[in-house]
């Protein structure tokens, strides 16, 4: 998929101890230097964002099964999915596990699946909460998600688990599609003045098999969803790290929320990858933030 | 194993929007007014902390399978674990797991497991990246982790996700058990500066099955794992908050980390069990924050 090396950004992160390797691809420690651009770029977007009064939620990484097979994940992205299992045995059932473990054999087939998944996408959790009718002109949400995808790679901008900073307005079908727009080119200019060389393309999600092709064309062709990319690892394929979504009725439909009319109401959120930003700002101005731009600097940490 | 009813806080937490419920007991969304104090108590430890100059790190809330199997958390807490499973199949399989799904069967026994297990303890992902020589007088480190237990409870203290922030000493036999010491007792007086009614207590994990009553005599008889204890949701019965652990070569061992003799590395840790300090400050103060006492709001939000 991608052309360019992306290692080399990546061993050149390890060998500054800006990111600490975990033996796994994608899963990795964060260290102070990270962490501080991090609360930065958080800091900024809540700036740009406050002045609407969105109501502040987080939640866990882990969301209700029940709610996850609501919406239609499984359908689109099965193989990114992380599924809960815990053991439930009694103590004979405890030995055979431990001699599973000691044998290096499959363990992990005596454990049951739990009432909890790995969450997907930030603004997952909300829905369930929004049954019913909305008040007018809807609501407005500022959620930070930890996310999974279980699509272990060697580039540092594709971690198995990554925030997501979320703007979710659910409203109706009129207030989604302007909610997008203003933030597209509201986000492109918070980049911008971070430094960052950015551009709005139409979204090209990883859906699954044959069906998922399908899938793919009519996300392009409805032009529903954008990108804000950006040059991370690869110094020669831009990587997403912001996108601006309207979700129609996708997510509002399955949990029955209504506008104040009775209709179904319509969503939308912009998502800032947040991993994403702070490893393209260190790809942008070096990996010493000391000698970042001074007007960067003032905007992160003023 | 409690006496009170957890259920009269949690309800007024939920009441007052403090805490969200999602439909999974121990499983909620946060509020800003939650996040805030949770905030003010991460500023209040590192205060306390900083002048020693520990290495801040923070990891995913997953860690690699193999280093997870090192431990012997399988061991000790089998019913407590979290294993991440996905879907590795191809167009047919998938057909196949959709058409389960639709029969509100067992899906998940058609996943596999994947390389990574939700984290149980914060200082966990450390000890790998130390195998070899610790330089004198050994390494110190802040670390904030999301941890995840299997234990869904009505009681809004026993979150099934969870953050615990540790400072983490790896040195010696003496300087191991001198680190949990003093951190006993600072945290005993960082605990009463905010208002709480405290008292530090030998540990009571709870260890799995009949050779677990074993471990669990043990721990209370080495005296190796004290803990800070509050009134939170129990009026009855108080809950650990805080925890001071010496590990002896525990998790050094399995790690392969030595002193700069050469020796087996002795670790110990401080745990800051932030959700339940939030959730002691509540219940001890009340839920609106603007009528907490002057003094502990001016250490919590200086």
């Amino acid at each position: 998929m991608t052309a360019g090396d992306v290692t080399v950004f990546r061993d050149a992160l390890f060998d500054a101890g800006v990111l600490v390797p975990t033996g796994v691809p994608g899963l990795y420690g964060k260290s102070k230097r990270f962490l501080e651009i991090f609360d930065g770029v958080y800091s900024w977007v809540t700036a740009a964002g406050c002045a609407a009064r969105p109501e502040r939620l987080e939640f866990p990484p882990i969301m209700p099964r029940e709610a996850f097979l609501r919406t239609d994940y499984i359908r689109s992205f099965p193989d990114l999915i992380g599924s809960i299992h815990s053991f439930s045995g009694d103590d004979v059932d405890h030995k055979e596990l431990l001699r599973v473990v000691e044998d290096g054999a499959d363990w992990a087939r005596l454990l049951s699946a739990t009432d909890v998944m790995l969450l997907p996408a930030a603004c997952y959790p909300l829905y369930p909460m929004l049954t019913g009718r909305l008040p007018v002109p809807g609501r407005l949400f500022d959620v930070l998600g930890t996310c999974f995808r279980h699509e272990p790679s060697s580039d540092p901008a594709r971690m198995q688990v990554f925030h997501q900073r979320e703007y979710v307005h659910v409203g109706t079908p009129v207030s989604a599609p302007r909610f997008r727009d203003q933030w597209l080119s509201r986000a492109l200019q918070l980049m911008h003045d971070l430094g960052l060389s950015v551009r709005a393309e139409v979204a090209n999600d990883p859906f699954f098999g044959r069906a998922g092709k399908m899938l793919a064309a009519n996300q392009r062709d409805s032009a529903l969803k954008f990108e804000i990319v950006a040059t991370v690892a690869d110094p020669e394929k831009p990587t997403a790290i912001i996108s601006c979504n309207c979700h129609r009725d996708h997510l509002t439909g399955p949990f029955g929320i209504q506008t104040s009319d009775g209709d179904v109401a319509h969503s939308a959120c912009v998502g800032f990858g947040m991993e994403r930003i702070v490893l393209a700002l260190l790809s942008a101005h070096g990996l010493d933030t000391s000698r970042w731009p001074l007007a960067v600097r003032g905007r992160l940490w003023p």
